[in-house]
């Protein structure tokens, strides 16, 4: 029993997600914001890559002061949990991501993460243990089912996406394409790592819609399971 | 003066043109191989980066019987000019592109190009220097259009589409999104080489219309000028 995941993402025209220098660019315009944060207040946890959390220091809250108190109205903390995938507990302690908004927090680590980092990031988070090297993907959504998480929300990046695709961990995957071109052979794309080899071994997915939205498309597609 | 310049390419869902390994993948369907015959027949001119010559073989002719006899018929050649942009003229002479299908070639090369190897291409295609070491992409569209070439269909790969949009030699761009992903951080994209920086310097586009083809979307971007 794992919660439902999806991955929601804007990347440009030619696929990038940011510049060769990782510099956080517009890419969607002021109703993909709107949209992101309604579909981030509807899920129970949004989790994020490390190489976002020390790139970007994303804070991950919701922001509509509506959307929140609707949450609050429902029972729940004014904004999903924040897990961040952190397989060496390197996230800094004073991230945004540990202090920005109420609501609660898990720091994912593998057993090769030092003690002693563990405990200053306890501070301010949940430690959920899982895997020797690398976190157990598989295992981490388990336990936060076991913590009542039934929707998740994945914010990137590239590296913790393509992680779960071959994980077979995601169910929908939500695109803002924008209409700009950014370029770079180095640029951080959507799906980053070793890839896929083999047309074989490639997700494939269905397509659900596609529309407008501000200057570009939304694209939603659905993983086909075999 | 100038050609009228479209790049059309198709990419995965996480903007992959191939894998890692530059495996030539299927990614687009039957409808877009269609599409594609269509445009390329309807072109003056194709062309092509050095690194798919050198990656993919390519012979970059018109498909369908159809379309070639269409383009006899209006007083053509039955394939649109192939030309490579090939700075230091490494095409090899043995390539399909030079041999494969009636029609004329040009090797675009620069200054810096071996003679010896400038000889044995022109035994095959018409030689176009431009650029010291580089091919002076601007210098060689204005020769293209002495030859009479009025509407050029860029192929690809990533990097030679970087520099059209570098040189501000793009007016627009049709991308086929496939249902897979493909992932990599090193897999080939649409437009690689140094990429843009800076937000002010990404080239903007105008959504021009969205389809369903296949089990993807097409895309057709315009790109605006100042």
């Amino acid at each position: 029993m794992r919660p439902f995941i999806f991955v929601n993402l804007a990347m440009s025209a030619d696929g990038k997600i940011s510049t060769v220098q990782r510099r956080q660019v517009k890419i969607s315009g002021k109703k993909d914001f709107e949209r992101v944060d309604i579909i981030k207040a509807d899920s129970d946890a949004i989790i994020v890559g490390i190489g976002t959390v020390l790139a970007d220091n994303p804070s991950l809250t919701v922001k509509s002061s509506e959307l929140k108190s609707k949450r609050i109205k429902n029972g729940k903390e004014e904004n999903p949990i924040r897990v961040v995938i952190d397989s060496k507990a390197r996230t800094p302690a004073d991230s945004d991501i540990l202090h920005k908004g109420d609501g609660q927090r898990i720091i994912a680590v593998s057993k090769k993460a030092e003690q002693e980092k563990i405990e200053l990031l306890n501070e301010y988070a949940d430690i959920v243990v899982t895997g020797e090297d690398k976190v157990d993907l598989s295992a981490l959504m388990e336990a936060l089912y076991e913590y009542g998480v039934r929707k998740i929300m994945v914010e990137g990046g590239g590296s913790l996406i393509e992680s779960l695709f071959k994980e077979n961990l995601v169910d929908e995957i939500y695109t803002c394409v924008g209409n700009v071109i950014i370029g770079g052979k180095n640029a951080p794309t959507p799906a980053d790592g070793e890839g896929f080899l083999k047309e074989e071994d490639f997700p494939n997915l269905k397509l659900l819609d596609i529309e407008k939205i501000d200057e570009g498309i939304l694209i939603r597609w659905k993983v086909v399971r075999d």
